[in-house]
């Protein structure tokens, strides 16, 4: 049983990872922190917990890491770099935040504003899409889970860029985001009456900060410059992103390429040729659903994508993540059946 | 590894059976019946459900029922007593319909209009309350699940009437109750276009057929008729009952005897007296919440209740039971956190 | 075409009030204040309000009240009072806060805390339930709107008091409300994610501010202390309150009172006896629809009243006030249909 | 004061005809038809419109049109064609359906299945996209309402297309898409337990119906042949669509050529360069707000537009053509302001 702690414990997805630990067979929770409510209580905060024996929520300065086998990170982002780099420095890490994402210093700041805090600690950090990063992580210190739009736009595209199926220059994701994304914040645009029954793009024309992971890890696997086009929109839902990708290629390929890229993977599910998925069918789950339909125009397909931004495409992940790097079976706490209806 | 059947695998409760037992340890699923559609995978009919290895959907009358140690049925009422009656008399059977929760036949036919096609396994039903009815549920053949709402009614004022704390002749009980309750059927009020960002009560003064259940329970624990007013409400949202319980008694007495009641209990939590729940907290779980508030007139109090429709209030309740008929651990498969948001 | 101004034009029922103005025939909008985002845009704001030729924000010391015929204060209480008290003792006045409706200087303490700044004004004040006050807010230099759960409670219960149809001791609103309710403001329970897909009850036990309206008047009105029980409850719905009333007394009788006497009120529609309305057909619209049904209880009846807190219960009361006070018809600009669905 | 009937009544395009026709000061509705529901008052069919003194729903074949102005057809397609064909051929006529929209027999039969029923009237139908038919309609007889998703994507592209500053092979319009746009139809996938919290594409690939439109309208712009890529998504609010248009061409040119285009029509809105328009901005109102931001790719421009569904895309559309064809000022009854939260 191995000893987790969890700093950032009040937001959305430190409650997400207390909900699947909390049925974890290899893991329990030694450690809360969330410094601005410290001494409160987990049911105070989160009272869907209130069945679990939760430690009490400390600040993180008061956490014995010498006790905790693993630790994660569910801080903003500029917090997060600033308190990990006062942490032990043998101590297993799963970061949730945008910290360490991108491994270039200069496209740090071009995304975020600031100068990175722990330059040295952003070479150590390993990029935390499982699927693709499988043997780095389960040899890292630090895992940077990655952006929940980022992780939807990648499971689309990953192995159709690898196997050079598609035009590179051309693409554009369309995605369809659930407002918990956005955190427990207390903006107005988030408000039930400002945000149900309707939508809006957001971030358009190519500012939302995920693409600093696009274009990272795009450009690294084409071997060359990838600029891809993504627009953002906030739905009246709680849970779930759906990217829906334009791309140029053959439709029959670009399916079977996804097909046997995931033939293996245990939470991506390839669905048959022409059939479309929805956020429905994985809301509090760690799967993955794609659908690839070819367009009435010759050399143009869609590739549909949904997860749970919260589950797979943070908390999840990062579950996923600690497992491997903790010697534990990838899958293990993450079998979970999604909530329908 | 206990064999289970489910039949009527197609509605929301049989769904929800699938979603529980998918992480059970203890129950593997070796049928699915659901005549209307038989032949289909299950992943077409719940796409939700595709990342699990299941059997194809048969007719009931397909199953081998030699091998199966518990079968759950899932059906509309009176179809539910027309199958059940043809199955293997030795067969364990948890029923989630209606048709053997009221022990008199008279009864039955003034709420749900016929007349009985099995009186003789009525007698022998047992009323599947787990918390309420134990001993007898673990040596029974057949469980009757209860009504969603009955259900919530009864952890509200079973221990109340028992310990002679409230009055009898002026209970309230105001519903307010999710849309999945309904099932999957098509009806104009349950499209979302009619249903979501309104509400409305129905089935107001005395008519809804949950309250059968109310009179036979409520006036067997009492020793006297007892007659409560209950009015439900359809809200939208797909999960979630909540239970606004007017009563009269002295409010500190009545959330002593809550607390007394339930301090064992693994799903029942009473919370601190003056707070109330909410079924953003229970959604998605087995358990439920309940909060006792005084009044400002001396001698009133409320009694606030909320459980998941369809897990504690139907499917849950169900695995619960079938824990106990199996002799399995009774909260096996079943400490699922709640999913938030 | 009287020359209107709004002071609190940032919030939900200031925006409420210039949608109904801007097809109101009689009036144009002269001055629109909000000192918080004085110089801004009300597009900016509000952009459903883009299409309209509108004043920019002002604070409302800029405004030059020689030049406006009634002035909507769709102020905060507390900040109400204080406003109004400056502003020119011959202007009219609609105030939409809660500063003016109780006239007992104790009362209005007791409910909210603080010790009025304005008493001489308190007592010039008109209770502006347009149905029941229509006399006087028509000679009214300044009139108080009623909180919209007292205003949906007053419809279901005042000419049951009157005309002495229902016991007084015993009466339960069960109300369901709308988060519009709460206003524009930035809290955690008001977020979408925090909000959709569930509820809860709030001030349960009787400590919810409208007590004191109910209190105020149900006691006037009956000659004795009247003390009713009344559980809001928050629902994730942006517009429209339901109340379930219980009462004792014939329910033919209630439903013969009450049809009485709204025959002859354009926005009341009381219904055939044993239907219930439901929210979704008042919404955006100043109706108010009244459903009786008896129970199966001997001398018990359920009154359930709808109307849509932003209108009816608030802005539209408060336009329907103001067209008296203006010697305008009391229905002009009032009769939109609702949106449905 | 014009004498209107409606035929297809039941549906909530019809509906929808009723509330704006409420308050509209040239039009009085004379007759209401819905032939499955005939004898049946529209209270009990739509409860919202119950304060409305309406005409009894009869059959259309009952209707004296020698008394009728103009008569709105808001049928299914294919059924509306047999009714119209059976009309008086003097009758000035709106039809909502799809079924007088393609003016190119082959191209109805391609998209809609069968032989068109009435296609010499077809060749008199003058295609009710009012901004851009405006002189036609106001001499027309019979006009067909266009597409709702097809009216969306033409005030995105009509200008640009006409002023030839985008690419015409590579236009991609992502849709999203309110549930009311299905109709009142009992399907599953319109449940509000299957709907809310979730989101899919439908029609994936080129296979929506309005696509006929877009292929006969740019087409005929551009004169050439045009063929979009155009993706519908299924939202869960009831009323909205957001398209969001992917073109090739100069960002700040784009915006210029839509500011000109719309700069005096009453109805379009074009926001300042750089900002996004809501849904929530325009629901319940004939408004349509178009947005144009330039991509961070070079040559690339998103240019997102929303409309109400049934309003603008409907049934508002449908009456300013009918005010156009009554020689009424074209705004009238129009002017609602949306409803906002």
């Amino acid at each position: 049983m191995k000893n987790i702690a969890i700093i950032g414990a009040s937001g959305y997805t430190g409650a997400e990872l207390i909900r699947l630990i909390a049925t974890h067979p290899g893991m329990r929770i030694a450690a809360l922190a969330a410094n601005s409510k410290a001494g409160q209580k987990m049911s105070a905060v989160f009272p869907f917990l209130r069945h679990l024996d939760l430690p009490e929520l400390v600040t993180w300065e008061q956490i014995d890491f010498s006790a905790i086998d693993l630790c994660f990170c569910a801080l903003p982002h500029k917090t997060s770099q600033e308190v990990i780099s006062q942490l032990p420095k043998t101590l297993k890490i799963v970061d949730l935040s945008a910290d360490f994402r991108l491994r270039d210093a200069a496209a740090y700041k071009t995304w975020y504003g600031n100068d990175h805090a722990a330059l040295e600690m952003q070479e150590e950090a390993v990029y935390g899409l499982t699927e693709f990063y499988r043997d780095q992580i389960a040899s890292a210190r630090l895992v940077a889970g990655t952006g929940c739009n980022a992780a939807t736009g990648q499971f689309t595209l990953r192995p159709l860029i690898s196997a050079g199926v598609i035009g590179l220059d051309d693409i554009i994701l369309d995605m369809k985001c659930a407002v918990s994304g956005a955190g427990r914040s207390l903006k107005e645009n988030l408000l039930h009456a400002e945000l149900s029954e309707g939508y809006n793009a957001y971030s358009v024309g190519g500012t939302h900060r995920h693409l600093g992971e696009f274009d990272q890890e795009f450009s690294l696997l084409a071997g060359r410059e990838v600029r891809i086009q993504f627009t953002p929109h906030l739905l009246p839902v709680n849970r779930g992103i759906l990217s829906t990708g334009y791309v140029s290629g053959d439709a029959r390929t670009i399916h079977a390429t996804l097909e046997k890229a995931y033939a293996d993977e245990p939470f991506v599910q390839v669905l048959p040729f022409g059939q479309t998925p929805s956020t429905h069918d994985v809301r509090g789950s760690n799967f993955v659903h794609i659908g690839v339909t070819g367009d009435r125009i010759e050399g143009r397909a869609i590739v549909v994508t949904v997860l749970d931004n919260l589950c797979k495409g943070s908390s999840g992940q990062a579950v996923q993540n600690a497992n491997l790097m903790l010697g534990l079976p990838e899958t293990e706490g993450l079998m979970l059946a999604p909530l329908f209806p």
